[in-house]
């Protein structure tokens, strides 16, 4: 039987990561035909937009197979009878994830994108603009599925399923899977000969249990792990004292060591602020370098330099994802979908990062009981951040981004909160039309500084 | 690589539908080779287990393969080191279940072997066996799985559940399979191409969601098989007014006659009583003539005759949930398990027939979410009469079992529970150790009837 | 401080128990001055309304306070600025409930006011008028307080809980008050000594602990009260096994005989039909006896006679809970709310009867955690019941009524639902114009008989 | 009748507090009369303890009532019998504070005796003894209350729920009442016309709902409180942004501030440090004078002195709860009990302060239903560290106590964690024989400092 033809809008095409996902469609054209392949940007990334079309081009024409590459910034032309809509946008691009570092930095806080203060202007930013594609999407092409890899993807993907009627997204991120990849390497066996149960939200999930051919192998992964280093921001299982963590008696992704390592993180930021500058800045000129690859008119391959950028390891796990819907396939894949009841300490609304069978018509999280007491309280607090954050974003009311940016672990006073957050919002003040800013404008050189 | 060796006990092979079990297992052996099969049975069944013993070894000889067929009575011989142990034994066999099926009809009331009365008898009778088996394997063979099939199969996993440490048992049924292929064959198409979420107990579940090629066809489907007609006791989607149905909005499990058409199924009862027997006395006769078959030393083959028996289909389950776990398959089949927050509306530590991952390390039901109200009301009533009838079974109080009789949907009356379970416990006696009669028997000649 | 005079409207104000409820005001005027009480009714029962309103009359003219009495057909005008609704009417009053017992009988099913197919119909024509009575109020009086004492009252505060935003409504019975009677009475105590925790639904309620001066005697309190006789539709005790309900664990009140006494109890009811006439035509002999007593023109105390009419107390516990609201008084009473977390087992919203503080701003659940199971699967069964049928009398839909009557544990089958509905249906077409009966009526002839 | 004279065993009865213990209990002595009362106290308090029992003879004798005074070390005497046992220790006294306070400043941490490594200490101290105290009771007064006042008052409550099979205990602290106290003020009218719903944990508890005569008016209340000025360790309703509280929706006790005003409470603990001390200096001196005071034999009241110490109010809220457990009182006191399902976002084993039914048979919480999220996140939180430090208590595991100190979100760090933690167990060595100090100690010269 002919395999069924699809087209896909990847939302913010324009990014560096988008040859990885090209390949990706390329290597599973046998079995499932991409016939079109639309990357959308905004006029702020036309440029880059059109050296990564260009690039995606030269892939397909290598590849010799029938599938139309688009470029545009007509959303709405991109979104028209999609079969899949992918989101890998960033509002204001590096120089706001700038923002979000180094403003915080002054306060002596984190700042990060998918943490503290960060991922507050984050959210704030880049909801509004995932309602209005989802709202969009209702219109022109209902029966799609948005598959989210945009930051802060736990985020984004709650406020889609409370602040919508869409239900047909997964939120995706690769920390999992690089959890999986860590803890093969610490067994020294292949990936497929172990099962890791997840429980969480993105950017803060745990490895609850660990199964190596059928047998449970948590505590002696744990020990195993506990001598490890690892970069906090790069996803994996992170570097964490050994009796803490058998006490735990579950991994942690490496992001919980802003939580857990709070003080020792926000010394490494000074440092890098003070040294090669802040990841956004060390990002910026990763990103410069690859482009500047990509505009090689003879490259037809993913060139190795992508590796650096960090999010390797999206493109195959949104491919996946993609294939295992298009072809009910049934298998498990971790992504963040509303919880309802696989967890049993967090509301069945709540949207987590669980384990999930993807099939044709959704994920289908597979139970897991109970967190361990500790992490549910780090949970839930971040749930509580979380939700607060995403009724801001889409109200733009100053009252609820403040009790976000408050209660905030790190962050945790209405004092600070409130400086901080008054110097953020104007400094991202294009990006939030949803705020009213002529209070916050009025007070400026009286109050702010 | 070589695949790993097995072994497996059978309690109850003496049963008619062991050479499908066989057969199953040899249809495999490639790809999960059983080096040693153990058939057991007690006493009483002997002869019968004899006659499948030959049958089982001449299947074996035909198909060529090493696998050693080994009949006993000594059960713990063969749970030693056992893989697998599959339970598909009957307490007091089919005579027993005619005095389930007649002594209540005396009563004017329905009794069944999963329903009413009889189900309560025969919940009696297994559970205590089936505890000493789960004890024995965690001396004997602490690492193996145990399958059962044994009726009443819910309630005979809530036993295991809350009353032995052990949790390494999946409860099997083919209801839900057989509810798959009506679906697929009131739409004309193939199983494959439909996936039904199940929701409920075990002879008492619902296809809550039908899905056709990832789209919901549930309306279409009650539409569609609201006008079959279907004996109650086999298991599939039943026979219901239509208005009725669409309201509920799912689809019952043919058994659910017994309680949503009770009146009809007891004159119906009534009706085979006078004609040509009750149901035991149907199995019986059919029993009769398929070991006549079986002792034919030239049979090789499952013959078409065992289809009439009832529960086909069994075997094929069996085989393929027993192969999962071994292969950690991660496909989804429906297992009697604990809900573990897969239904919203019941308590986690609750036995239910559920959609479940089967993995290595056990089935991980996916989440289902609430159960239609008017469906929660009935699945949670008969809830807690499996609950009462377990604690009756274990603890052999009378006031439990007086319980868990009167609170039974088809009782619904202490003053005939009272008169029904004396008449049932006596008519059961040894079968029923954890009994204290002698209070019972001094009021047989005044009271009881 | 002078006490706040208040104004209360007393819908259905012609029923008989109303001298009654005007001699609770009149003991309680010093503490409590009414101003105005309006008596409602609707033009059917305007004879009676006159009766009525002279008798109070002329008791307030004896006890000497200017408490004014109205009489009026005007609903609006009674809710008009009223700060307490009480509302006792039977939509038509005892003929309809002739019917909702007669028909039923007919089909060998017992019919009762609030339980059974009776209920059913009870619900389908009062609970549209409730909700009419919730929109006026929203209008004419947003903050007086609702007391429903009309039956089906728990389906009473369900149905205005889930299809209106109204919340100051409380759902009253004298059930749990006699119940704590029939408690002192078997204890030989007075009933400020002891504690009885009730967890259940309207007259599906059990007396979970009983305490007597602080210490609990629920088993004693079982094995004194399980020797005792009571009919069964006068809230109390009841009448059980003795084993079953030490099992059980908890008292039920009376009306449960109804679930757990099935047979014994139609037969009873078919008796009483054969002999002296429902309990409808009871009733409705004991209610023109008393008007006729009523119609004296020099009577001016309630008299002894309606005692005998079955809901005394009621007035007496009406009183004391608008009393406790108006004076903020704290202390508990038991009432229908929503469960709220009361109780462990239901959700939060569905609307339990409950031992509540009572308050200015409303009756506070006290928790009481978990149901024994076997009387949490009753409870949950007829909170499905009681679900469907408030859905069915809002939205006038014939599936959903079908529904309610086959799930109802006294019919249980969709063949006999669908006769008895459709028959039930056509009786109380004047009562009922949420439906449609222009299909019902044409199959008449064919299909109904 | 007569009233039923008790026997009341105070532990930490040379507390500079009982004076008005005592106090409370002679304005009572009509109506319940307590005709002994034990104050225990261990070794190192013995000379407090004499002068305590001294004043309170004198007290006891200016009264004129036969309420016999024993001062005791012995325990086991006191407790014999008893109808009430009231615990206000501290293990260590107010030396041990002074390390719970000072060592994390050294860290740059806060320490107090409720919140921070301070509480953690101070549990792992106070709960063996509690522990031993109910062990004591149920062979010495099984049928007693324990109404603990001891801080960490809410840990206390839940250790003795999780690690013994007590259930006769209700923690209290004077904040909820406090709370009442100063919204009263901010209302300016008495507080016998306010209700205030409270929700939470102890010294985490927040107002969520106010009501003044029955009307709603918490968000004019938090416009009015948002202005104020207050003591963070002075229990109250604390000093907020406004726009972050009307965010909120209610309002937190003071104590919030530790953990949403960080810094600047960190920033006054050290400014206060290098004043006049930390909060255990200055409640060491303010001790001192009033033991001096006490001393003088011709004092037969309580002295205004006592109210400067800061735990003013407790003796009342005390000798109320004693009293209305006694008179089956069934009003509403706020106290530490498990949850139940009072608050829908914890467990039902969750202790939590609540608004309660205070009856002869134990304290009956009334329902709250949700927590805003915002609060829910950080009360779980707070749970989960509650949850850990009580296990380290009662096990003496090192990793879990490691664990405990790194959750908590004024710590935050395992880093910091392990060095704090190994300190501080050093220094409290002689208060923590659950503990195995053999590796710390080898570690001390090397890694400790």
């Amino acid at each position: 039987m002919e395999k069924r033809k699809i087209k896909i809008a990847t939302i913010g095409g324009g990014s560096g990561y988008t040859p990885e996902l090209v390949q990706g469609f390329l290597d599973r054209y046998d079995k499932m035909p991409v016939a079109e392949l639309w990357l959308v940007d905004v006029p702020a990334g036309e440029k880059k937009l059109h050296i990564i079309g260009a690039m995606a081009k030269r892939m397909v024409a290598k590849a010799g197979v029938p599938m139309k590459i688009v470029t545009t910034m007509d959303r709405r032309a991109a979104l028209k009878d999609a079969d899949f809509v992918t989101t890998q946008y960033r509002v204001g691009q590096l120089p706001a994830r700038m923002n979000d570092e180094n403003i915080p930095a002054k306060y002596g806080l984190i700042g990060q994108e998918t943490n503290g203060a960060g991922e507050l202007m984050m959210g704030l930013r880049s909801i509004p603009v995932l309602i209005d594609i989802v709202h969009e999407m209702e219109e022109l092409c209902p029966n799609a599925w948005l598959i989210n890899f945009a930051n802060p993807a736990g985020m984004m993907a709650e406020a889609v399923t409370h602040y919508t009627k869409w239900t047909k997204i997964m939120g995706l991120c690769n920390g999992p899977d690089n959890i999986v990849r860590d803890i093969a390497n610490a067994l020294n066996v292949t990936k497929d000969r172990i099962y890791v149960e997840f429980i969480g939200l993105n950017h803060l999930v745990f490895a609850k249990h660990i199964y190596l051919d059928g047998r449970e192998v948590t505590k002696h992964v744990i020990d195993l792990v506990t001598s490890q280093q690892q970069r906090v921001d790069n996803p994996g299982v992170g570097n964490w004292n050994t009796d803490f963590l058998q006490s735990l008696g579950v991994i942690p992704i490496s992001y919980l060591q802003y939580y857990w390592k709070t003080r020792q993180v926000l010394a490494e930021e000074k440092a890098a602020i003070a040294g090669e500058g802040s990841r956004a800045v060390v990002a910026e000129r990763l990103e410069q370098q690859l482009f500047h690859i990509y505009e090689n008119p003879k490259l037809t391959t993913v060139p190795p330099e992508l590796k650096k950028r960090g999010g390797s390891g999206y493109s195959e796990a949104s491919c996946n994802l993609v294939y295992s819907i298009y072809a009910d396939k049934q298998d498990m894949q971790t992504v963040n979908v509303p919880n309802n009841g696989a967890c049993l300490d967090m509301a069945p609304d709540a949207v987590m990062e669980l384990n999930c069978v993807i099939s044709a018509h959704g994920a289908l999280p597979v139970t897991t009981g109970h967190m361990p007491s500790s992490v549910a309280g780090i949970v839930q607090e971040m749930k509580a951040f979380e939700v607060a954050a995403c009724k801001a974003a889409v109200t733009g009311d100053y009252g609820t981004a403040l009790k976000a940016m408050t209660i905030n672990p790190l962050v945790h006073s209405d004092v600070d909160a409130k400086k901080l957050l008054d110097e953020m919002l104007l400094a991202n003040k294009e990006y939030l039309p949803q705020f009213d800013f002529s209070q916050l404008e009025g007070k400026t050189h009286e109050e702010v500084h």
